[in-house]
């Protein structure tokens, strides 16, 4: 990593130059937006011992976190013209509803900063990004943590303990801007997965899109049983509908930008749940689901990870080979 | 409750004694299957201070609980003839495929006993109760509490603290039968739901079935995303795919006996799931559900349990009062 290489790609040729902040200690960082998952990153950015600051469009929101000690304005081109001039790691964390606006601005005020995400869905911000030409420099990340709470009240410094944190490894990705994000995500404590932005949103329609879906329909179902069945819930139905408590509004945001990916598992579910009702109308047999599910549950629970310590970003083809130790199960733990 | 009053029903009247057992103290009871539940309800009875005692069909699950130090045989007649001679309260505490075979045992053995059970559905163990005529003295019962896991190892005496018991108040039950099932679910630290078996089995398969078939299908959608999916899961998934990992027998012993209700809200699911799909497609839009998918979960969040004071077993009505008390939320938390 200190040496300077060349990543060739199909889209793009960068020089990787010599990584002076990864290598040097902690860059600055500016987060945008301070709700549950930013402001969890900027207590965290700070604990982790960089220079971070905030932006949030609700003064209350924003005076909310300085009064809890965090530097946080209500004024984007302000803390966008301070990331610019400390060549800040500028991290989006709005909903994709919010982004546009956001990386707007960015190409106004930031344009060469590296840039960074935490949406949960990443093919639609890196078209946004695109379209605001702000491709060279960014690199799509998801971590994969929260609650059903939201605002900066919910934010926690230790969101990030232990969690999962993607980061895309794209073609095109700089070397240097991809360490700083995966840095990022070390020391804020989770582990990193490399992944392409197309295999992420397919991926999360699964293990979180769907999981919304599935806890809506069954706190539905649910209350339709009125008081006594509502009353006689426990374990199961609690677990199982926990996400429905989550905002409506961010429950849309996360998933309906990944529609496609959404729709095409949603099928699956309901071709699988048919198939158990005719089953069970006809034989009387959940066999079929049960078995499949339960295999299932055991794979999740006995599912290795394995650490990825012999690609480098910038080395010859490293972001096809992270691609695909991360599509095996393979995750970054440190970086040299 | 301590004097000798007459409770006429639509198909039985019996005279209820005074109640000698439940107003000086604790009864024997006779535990049969100790499996997670049934050993748990050892181990509570016992810490109660019931003299209690159990079968097991396994002689090694026998064994395994004998070394606790608990009073467990392989030999039904035995556990049964007992029972007999100390006018034990039963409890069969096996999934429902294994219900009639104990039942057999126990009209040819001690008919006499009150009865109850904690199977997972009411009206099926009700209707092989009444083919074994031993209905005059049963009690239907079913603690809503458990864990993925199952047999002995797994049994732990605090399962049933703060949990709901629902209690059956299905017409001709017997006062005395019902307080000395209701006393039990008491001392082991549950409230009490009266509920008659229909209405039992048409909200469990709400809030107990479809949480089951729709955690098999939503890990098994998990799983085919391979690797990579499996490793972003996070919160989401966990909770939602939790009770997967329970024994597919268990899972179908459970579910299979209800399959004309589950049948229902599972159509109905289909339904609600379908027009997501519909709305997604169509419009971007999974607003209705969400929407109404956090109304339900908030309802339930919000749920008030009511103390059912006013109604005593044996009073005017008994049984109607109590399954509309617990049709409207309310819990008997204590017995006079």
């Amino acid at each position: 990593m200190a040496a300077t290489v060349v990543c060739p790609s199909r889209n793009v040729e960068v020089v990787c130059e010599s990584v002076q902040v990864t290598s040097a200690g902690k860059a600055s960082v500016c987060v945008l937006g301070t709700g549950l998952i930013g402001g969890s990153l900027l207590r965290a950015a700070v604990g982790a011992g960089y220079d971070a600051w905030g932006f949030n469009r609700s003064p209350a929101g924003a005076e909310a976190a300085r009064r809890d000690g965090f530097d946080v304005t209500e004024e984007l081109s302000a803390a966008l013209t301070r990331a610019a001039d400390a060549d800040a790691l500028i991290v989006i964390a709005v909903p994709m509803p919010a982004v546009g606006h956001l990386l707007s601005a960015i190409a106004t005020y930031a344009p060469r900063c590296v840039l960074t995400d935490v949406v949960s869905v990443k093919a639609p911000v890196a078209e946004a990004v695109r379209k605001e030409g702000l491709s060279a420099r960014y690199v799509g990340g998801h971590p994969m943590t929260g609650t059903a709470e939201s605002g900066w009240a919910a934010t926690d410094s230790g969101l990030f303990r232990d969690a999962v944190w993607a980061v895309g490894v794209d073609e095109g990705t700089h070397a240097e801007a991809w360490t700083r994000v995966a840095r990022l995500a070390l020391d804020c404590g989770s582990v990193v997965v490399p992944v392409v932005a197309d295999e992420h949103d397919r991926a999360v329609a699964r293990i979180s899109h769907l999981p919304h879906v599935l806890a809506e329909a069954l706190a539905s179902a649910g209350a339709a049983g009125g008081a006594l069945a509502l009353g006689l819930a426990a374990g199961s139905f609690r677990d199982g509908t926990r996400v429905a408590a989550t905002a409506p509004d961010l429950v849309r945001a996360i998933c309906e930008p990944n529609s496609a990916a959404l729709l095409a598992v949603l099928e699956e579910t309901l071709t699988v749940l048919g198939a158990a009702r005719d089953s069970l109308r006809a034989d009387n047999s959940l066999a079929d689901l049960v078995e499949a599910g339960h295999d299932a549950r055991e794979r999740y629970e006995t599912a290795q990870r394995w650490e990825i310590t012999d690609i480098h970003p910038g080395d010859h083809n490293w972001l096809a080979n992270l691609r695909d130790a991360g599509q095996r199960g393979g995750v970054i733990t440190r970086l040299n």
